[in-house]
């Protein structure tokens, strides 16, 4: 039996293990290691260049938090771009809202398009859906060539040591920023606020998106199958605070969605930075 | 060098893993296996009959959150309870509150006071302040001979299917009530929401308390040490509701003691269950 180890950060002395019940998928694309396994209690995980992506048992932490918490900031959210995501999983989350017009998935590596098609179907059905247009595409390059476009832009990327690392860059949070239209939010991935190895990181996103957007938040919740179990992701707006809107707005946005941890209290609690977290920044 | 495997669940078929530098502590009370070890990234770590008690790195989390909500709920907290808690980490940080009269650590173990003595003084100083009388006795047992005693009683207990088996049983939160007096406040600790064995356990904790007190509320917080990296503990209270006190009266509270977690956000965002958590105490 196989054991998988997911190390917690660059020295490989601890992380989280999963027994491995079956190797579903191996696969060197041109970009990266793509494997499938089949967990014992966490079902299907998806793993790229040895990076937990998301486990069936866990993704909904992160795919609902990148997801949901911009579209109910967002007063008329209609035209989203998500940079990345081929496992569809923040995509099966879009598609649920009726008032979006338009979700353009640009993913650079065309062969976890089709893992998710053949081995996540409740994520990839979402790709049928009319509103979608799928670009593979260098996602820095892609986003460059839009101005003005997105009500929403999600960055659903790996780790910044992988093929995502021109996603972490001040350049394209610049570029971010334009291709958004005048009241546009971008969502981002910004690592778990628990390893100082991300600290660095963590004040060039913020420091970065502050010098452009009028509000950066930070939103934390939990997400097991990520070293230290704690994940987080940065919100820049540029007219809309992630504070400035009722519960009764979130619960009117999401109340047909069942959704599974997001709702109009997490998403307050969420924003709750305390000093500990402050002092991460400073 | 020997790697040490936390189980998440009694499948034993994933959770975390540590590389130990050093064994620093072996010994089989009779109660249970103490052990110390030396970490690379977490410095040192507690663990009893295989479950890891908590690193240094990562007691703050735990320790804080199972000392100062309670606190600062009360409003005049001057007798103190803690049954367990023989690593005396709750206990350091109840000392800090210069308006507490008296702390009683109730710990069945002595091996693991000494343990503390020896390898986290930064915890166990706080045994040669004056307010705190030590205990060796059975928990329950102790607690069930004490009457309108305490304003705070502290259960930080390790899991129910070890020695602290009594202390999750329906008449210990009985013994409990009439232990505090008529505004008391219980801690306890309350597993990890996240662990589907642990589910019944939560509601029968749920509707014990809840037959007796009138404010229960669950507490959750990031623990990166316990499986799935994510807590809880219980807030059973006879008078006062943990939502109904101000945001300055916790900053008034907690000013001077440098804390690192808790803080006035972290109150009420830590209190918040979405519906995820509500469904799993149906």
């Amino acid at each position: 039996m196989k054991r998988f180890y997911q190390y917690s950060d660059s020295t490989n002395k601890d992380g989280n293990f999963y027994d491995i019940e079956e190797e579903l998928f191996y696969f060197k694309s041109k970009y990266q290691k793509i494997e499938v396994f089949k967990t014992f209690n966490h079902g299907l995980m998806l793993v790229l260049d040895d990076i937990v992506q998301f486990t069936e048992k866990d993704e909904v932490f992160y795919h609902e938090m990148m997801s949901h918490p911009a579209i109910c900031i967002h007063k008329s959210p209609k035209n989203i771009l998500i940079v990345g995501g081929g496992d569809c999983g923040v995509l099966s989350n879009l598609v649920k809202y009726n008032f979006i017009d338009s979700i353009t998935l640009c993913e650079i590596d065309e062969q976890v398009i089709n893992v998710s098609k053949n081995f996540f179907p409740f994520f990839s059905d979402s790709l049928s859906d009319k509103r979608v247009s799928l670009k593979i595409n260098d996602g820095f390059a892609y986003l460059s060539s839009q101005k003005n476009m997105y009500d929403i832009i999600i960055v659903d990327s790996t780790d910044p040591e992988t093929i995502a690392s021109s996603l972490f860059k001040g350049n394209f949070y610049e570029e971010a920023f334009y291709a958004l239209k005048e009241d546009g939010i971008l969502v981002a991935q910004a690592e778990t606020p628990l390893l100082a190895e991300y600290k660095e990181l963590r004040k060039m996103i913020f420091s970065n998106l502050k010098s452009k957007f009028k509000y950066v938040n930070f939103i934390f919740f939990p997400m097991p199958c990520y070293p230290t179990g704690y994940f987080s992701a940065v919100l820049a707006s540029k007219r809309y605070s992630p504070f400035d809107l009722s519960k009764d707005e979130i619960k009117n946005k999401i109340s047909q969605l069942n959704l599974k941890y997001y709702d109009e209290q997490i998403h307050f609690s969420t924003l709750t930075i305390s000093h500990m977290f402050e002092n991460l920044l400073k």
